[in-house]
């Protein structure tokens, strides 16, 4: 059954070790069919480069295995309510990238301070509130789920196609898995420019060097007299 | 017509690649020739991988396509304005690539505060000012040209092979698209380097270790009953 | 003697330049079998690619060697203190990873920020006390194992497989040496990725790109008249 | 002449690129023969993987080039003063290295904060004053050589072998062309870890995870009902 779809499932998640993005078996990737209903997902623990397509397990919206001899992704019912509320998406990631894994576990939403996040992403990638107790002990994966679409009441995941778990990790999605990978990528890109963009500006001024060693070198390459090089 | 400079403009991409500048297509290499002022240029959106030298764009310096089937990059009015003006350069490289478009995001203009940088640049790499509402809907991509050039009155561009455009990303040009990416790089470790230095800058003093562990370890290495090694 | 054993120490060995964990010979696992009460560990100072099965050094835990012809790391006596006290761990990790270093380096621990470090280990990963300059000068490797035995006289060394020590680096270990290995590169990430977010919360605020700029990005290559790509 | 030396400067300057200590052209290691009293060194801006044996240039300690058809490296006079003043050193790097460079451009001495560093250098990583403005004009490279051995007149270049020229970048030496790469290493390692220990002692705290969180997710991997994996 959904073939296409599983072979997706599968190059999806493998190229999440190819773009750097997963530690041992530390991410996955889903994608949605429309017309079954059916969802396919990486089996949980299992290491990128033993997966086969057969390996791919399918779910239906209320959790049960449809196919598939391995226990699907832990997070599994996280994937689940995305797709039953953001109706268009067509592909889920989740990672620990480290950047992206670096402003959850700060609690703190991805402002859009440059042009590359706004090419993909249509504003701030927004951190979700922290769950409570009760939503963590009664149903953490499927609530994980909750606190994302909280998050979204206001926007359109398909102009935002990513968010920050607090305390947790990303979750990008598109309109199929391999494009859910794309934004996962962007997203960890974007992390990792407007992390270091803040310390930039939190920094003294740096002096500049002498003038007189910026001519000495600048002269030494590319003066009348230059000596570097044959 | 120009198999030449096709072809430079052909490995001139492929290198973004190889020097980690690039993530998907975000970046373009152009040359130009300056008997036939046209403009050889990237086709918008292709991987680097995937290009061809028949691929690679001939425009002419009013954005006419001149030759070549696909569509060039959509930076390509940046470009065009860059060579009319900075009328000896040769090759212009635009990255996102992730020290630049730091400090691109920070708004700041990179202090010459080392040799490294003094070698290609003379003086600091300019941040340009903020393209204002106007330009930014009546034609982004000429004006991100107009800002760059306002930034280079006082400079000769051959003499500073790059700029920073606030709230985006590098551009770096050169005497040839292969020099223009040599500068590119040069730019992105700078980038680099200048930003942790300014970090140490603004860090308290560290303290040394102990001076009877510095003995210990160094003695059991290099000391006359040193026990490390075979 | 013990060659299922000696294998798997020779592999985990080799797993640390795979992971990016070590630099030239700075790092060590060992392997113990519970029934000789023997310990397999790496020979001091030579390079991982050279190992071979006949090198791994297998060792009492009196320190005595008691099979091998090369000598055996010389953190030989901290690998004993800590199978004599954590009776239960049958691998053990020693690296210079650069993240963990640099939290051994600060003296500190790393706090459990978020939930890569709290799916394998219950907590901080506690940094020691420093040694005392007695401890360093009459048996400085057996008193490496004593400060880390120390910090964990409330914790269950299986519940936290690893330790920072103070002015020196990580010690992690498992159920196996390369289960230890597998903990080894979790302490390295949540090392990083806590040392970034920790950087985050003590920034300033980052700005928002300009809207007009934003709205600009997005439409460039998402809205009605994208111009971005073929 | 002396093809045991030149064949070991050229193995050490190629691994100046296996280390990822240089970029383009921008390091260069020399040997030194004690009987002879002749250098051999890298020739200026030749790429790494062009050089052959026979375009290692041998030099005097006056200067003069006694073998060899290329031209130098441009820093030759900063070796002639070291080897002539060193007198125990057998090798000489100088690379831009990244981390190296950035303490060099703060104008900071690399404390010994740490083991890794202990094991290799006998202290602290000095960084030389900044030459004067005579000093840059009359002989800058044999200048450069002036102000490391300024640094060294209480200490012992076999001990400490390295040092960060201010607003420069990183020199090493050793006992041989390839322990100078060696030490360049140790050197752009601790210049790493140094830096990064440094940023952590200046942030505010982290909070820990809340413990329901770590519970669930250490239980789900771990615990009795553990549902991770197959």
């Amino acid at each position: 059954m959904l073939e296409n779809l599983k072979n997706q499932v599968l190059y999806a998640n493998q190229a999440l070790e190819k773009y750097g993005l997963v530690t041992f078996t530390w991410g996955n990737v889903s994608g949605f069919d429309p017309e079954s209903r059916l969802m396919a997902i990486k089996p949980s623990g299992v290491p990128y480069q033993d997966l086969q397509t057969e390996d791919i397990v399918l779910v239906d919206l209320s959790g049960q295995a449809v196919e598939g001899s391995l226990k699907p992704s832990s997070d599994t019912p996280t994937h689940i309510e995305l797709y039953k509320t953001f109706s268009e998406i067509r592909g889920i990631v989740h990672t620990h990238s480290d950047w992206g894994t670096a402003w959850a576990q700060a609690g703190q939403s991805i402002p859009c301070a440059g042009t590359t996040q706004a090419d993909y992403f249509y504003g701030e990638i927004p951190c979700t509130r922290q769950l409570t107790k009760n939503e963590v002990e009664e149903a953490y994966e499927k609530n994980t789920g909750t606190v994302i679409i909280e998050a979204f009441k206001d926007r359109n995941p398909l102009e935002v196609p990513g968010v920050i778990v607090r305390g947790h990790a990303p979750f990008a999605w598109g309109t199929s898995p391999e494009n859910a990978v794309h934004n996962a990528v962007v997203l960890e890109k974007t992390a990792k420019m407007t992390y270091l963009s803040r310390q930039l500006l939190s920094d003294p001024a740096t002096e500049n060097l002498e003038e007189y060693i910026l001519n000495k070198h600048y002269e030494r390459k590319h003066g009348k007299n230059a000596y570097y090089g044959q």
